[in-house]
């Protein structure tokens, strides 16, 4: 956070040009050259350069272009816009192919009376990355209960649309035979021997998926940093030296790692959203109670839900539709993408202007409009519902586990429980008015979300040094929680999109869509993958 | 030529601009990583895109170079500039590294307190193509003597700083043992076997060139075009299906084939730098006068001028500095280099667009300024040394070979006859006016070159289709000659860069220097070379 800095500029701010870059995307998918060659500035002073040579003149390029025979399919990835003045802009896009390939496109823009029209542009191209072997996935940090050797630990049905996908279960979820170790080992050693498995993940072996091992939470799932004093931080892959995030931090980790294909896990106060962030996996936080909770460890039942972690969007999607039982909101598209500045502002510069470009990418990628919110949240807005989150869950997570934190002194670690005796002195009053004005926030992101989708940073930086000093670690928790706790607060469904890059670093665009649409809002993986091989 | 569109702008119009390009291209070559970071605007919004993904933010683009341990050499080859507004503009930059690879470089400059600092850099490069077999170079259309398969035709010394390089002349050349043909078969049948080889040529065997083969001209040199009736028109290996331009047209198809190093030929009118620009090539016109003449067919002595074409600009130096003796001029490097907007102008604009790009280049490359001329030639001044040109150069052609003309009805094709007979009607009077015209053209040119090194299209347009109507042959011809008569009027030397592209057609920048300064406008060859390899 650095609030003297000027707020990034707003990819929206430039009027049209997302349009612009949309359409031109869509001609490209299309290879309709009346399209390309009228986006393409008249004349003779038009670049267009690529491998070894410019080529000049709209004439060269249209002729170039009519004997290609189509650009490979690809997706959008992100969109940096840079406004010069109100007729010229620059678009560095990066995008991504089946293969993994990668494509950079740079265009420079003048808006004449036709509108806007490329005058200058550059494309180049990168292969896939050589594959590497498997990063280690972390051993006990990772894993409570690692994979066997010798198979699955838990066998799905074996047929359905989850064959084969192997499942790292957070260790707060209820599998018959194993008992919930919740990332305390006080809490493991008094812990039963599950009877029954949870619904959810029920669901999921059912559907064909299979349970490869049980992963590692932060303690109770009361943090969002991916630290465990007891069993140790989970490696990043993504990030090397970095945290993963939590508190769905094992399975973050076995995914990133190759090592598990989907993540069950909760969120609560963002913990499968930060995760996702710092990890560069998809996210899915379902709208609160559209997936059964039941036996799943609870932190704060009014927010406390449970969802997806993964890679590849395919993957997540038929999960997600398995746990959503296909009762869930209809497939209506948006009629926007919404961006606030507030919320963009609360992230640290590099990282508002990485989600912005993920953000702009979505807008070219889907066509849909993206717009600057009107009515954006003001800052004491924030600080507001971030109070009054913070205020409910820290007493319904001292009902949930106050007498475990009186009955066990020394189980968790000092921070931890720390966090779960401020919710011990909460009145019932000052809880009834943090609920107030939660209902508040709620109907107000309803009519925010009545105008289109809500993109935002699903963290206000990338992945902490795991080494970073417990002052830096609150700094980065406490922004982000001013970011997470928003859907949380209001009960909103939330996709996290992992394109936005600091440096090598992935973090995430988070997508807020109406309570109930998460159908809808699963669309959306649909349409950031690349296209099929030409 | 598009007379009615809007003259391209120049790249000299930004003030500034180049320099700060050319001043980044120097920390680039000595990876000075602070002059680097200086030209990059400070703040997180500053984007460097190569490879698979786009850098955002100064601190990250430093710690990026920081790492790299410089770029490879490099020369640059077109810089394409266009201007967005006062402060704002967008640079293309072509580059080749000495292993053949290319590079392409955009840049997106704003000029603050501070000067021009790159907001958006997108960086690619392509290899080196690959090798193909050598193209056909034409047989008899572009060999009238054509390379023995057991060896030179005429070996030289051997020893000495050209030894080895193989040499086409061109068939007005003396060569003890071999008849002159001048492109003309009647008049090869009556030329006597030579008994003395010409000075310059001598000269080129002494140093260890070797002779590989007569190769054709245009008839009796009078033409531009590249075109013979009589033998056929040499194939274009840079642009397949084109002429090669003339008149030293075998010599430039043989050198651009690949089956010699050197094309030893002459310019009278542009013989020389047409097809250099036609066919790729490095092209030497010397100042009128500094290389001996003796033993070359003439055409028309004011004018005449016996100098080079070649590939590799240390093969061109080594054999311009053996013609010269060593005896003309300093190494005097220019103030600055001109650019004229009304030599631009009579161009076509691709062409103008191409051969501007190949000057901007100069200037990055060498930091040599560029500067648009304040006292700009007008179209009467060009006008004027056109026909002056052409009224000399005919009364002179005639006296030189129309009795030949007149004895050999036929010999000639009917253009080029008809060339010859204009100049049989010339009166003395008209001779003396014309000449008169071009000794004020020499004193005007003299005054230009005194503020710099000239840079103009060495023709008006990349070369016409083999098969291209006589009109449009015209149209390019009176183009071009309006362009090559002005060192032809006034004696300068001119230097060929064949760096400006149209589509994938070359074309060649001209470079003028004042009279007898051709050494120094010579090293500009070891200048346009990429660096040594890192």
């Amino acid at each position: 956070m650095a609030p003297s800095a000027p707020p990034p500029p707003s990819p929206a701010a430039v009027p049209g040009l997302l349009a612009a870059a949309a359409r031109y995307e869509r001609a490209l998918r299309e290879d309709d050259l009346a399209v390309l060659d009228e986006l393409f500035a008249d004349g003779p002073a038009t670049l267009r350069a690529e491998g070894g040579a410019a080529l000049a003149g709209h004439a060269e390029i249209s002729a170039f272009r009519a004997t290609r025979g189509g650009a490979p399919p690809r997706a959008v990835r992100r969109v940096h816009v840079r406004a010069l003045g109100p007729r010229d802009a620059v678009t560095v896009t990066e995008t991504e192919r089946r293969d993994g390939g990668s494509g950079l496109q740079t265009q420079v823009w003048h808006r004449g009376e036709q509108g806007w029209r490329i005058t200058t542009a550059h494309v180049s191209g990168a292969p896939a990355p050589a594959p590497t072997g498997p990063p280690a996935d972390g051993g006990p940090a990772t894993w409570r209960v690692p994979p066997p050797a010798d198979g699955p630990l838990v066998a799905g049905s074996g047929a359905g649309p989850l064959a084969g996908v192997r499942t790292a279960v957070k260790d707060l979820v209820a599998v018959a035979g194993q008992r919930v170790g919740a990332g305390v080992p006080g809490w493991l050693a008094a812990a039963p021997v599950e009877t029954a498995t949870a619904p959810a993940l029920r669901a999921l072996l059912d559907a064909g998926a299979q349970v490869n091992g049980l992963a590692q939470t932060d303690e109770l799932a009361f943090s969002l940093l991916g630290t465990n004093a007891h069993y140790g931080t989970p490696p990043n892959p993504a990030a090397p030296g970095r945290t993963t995030g939590g508190s769905t931090s094992g399975p973050a980790a076995a995914v990133a790692a190759g090592s598990a294909d989907l993540g069950l896990g909760t969120d609560t106060a963002g913990s499968l959203r930060v995760p996702g962030s710092f990890c560069g996996l998809l996210a899915w936080r379902p709208t609160h109670g559209a997936v059964d909770t039941a036996g799943v460890l609870p932190l704060a039942p009014s927010f406390d839900t449970v969802g997806l972690l993964a890679r590849e969007a395919g993957v997540l999607h038929a999960a997600a539709r398995v746990l959503l039982g296909g009762t869930t909101g209809g497939a209506a598209a948006p009629r926007a993408l919404l961006r606030s500045a507030t919320l963009t502002g609360l992230a640290e510069a590099p990282t508002a202007l990485a989600v912005d470009a993920a953000l702009a990418a979505l807008s070219v990628q889907t066509g849909l409009p993206l717009l600057d919110l009107d009515d954006d949240f003001t800052p004491a807005e924030v600080t507001a519902w971030t109070a009054a989150f913070r205020t409910v869950q820290a007493a319904e997570a001292w009902a949930a586990h106050g007498s475990f934190v009186e009955g066990n002194p020394g189980a968790l670690s000092a921070p931890v429980e720390g966090r779960f005796r401020a919710g011990a002195g909460v009145s019932a009053a000052a809880v009834d008015d943090a609920r107030a004005v939660l209902r508040g926030v709620r109907q107000r992101l309803d009519a925010v979300l009545a105008q289109g989708w809500l993109g935002l940073p699903s963290t206000a930086a990338p992945a902490p040094a795991a080494d970073a000093s417990p002052a830096e670690q609150d700094r980065v928790r406490a922004a982000t929680l001013a970011l997470t706790s928003l859907a949380s607060a209001a009960g909103v469904p939330a996709l996290g999109l992992p394109w936005g890059r600091v440096g090598a670093l992935p973090v995430g665009l988070c997508v807020l869509a109406p309570r109930g649409e998460d159908t809808a809002l699963l669309g959306l993986l649909g349409q950031v993958v690349p296209g099929p091989a030409a």
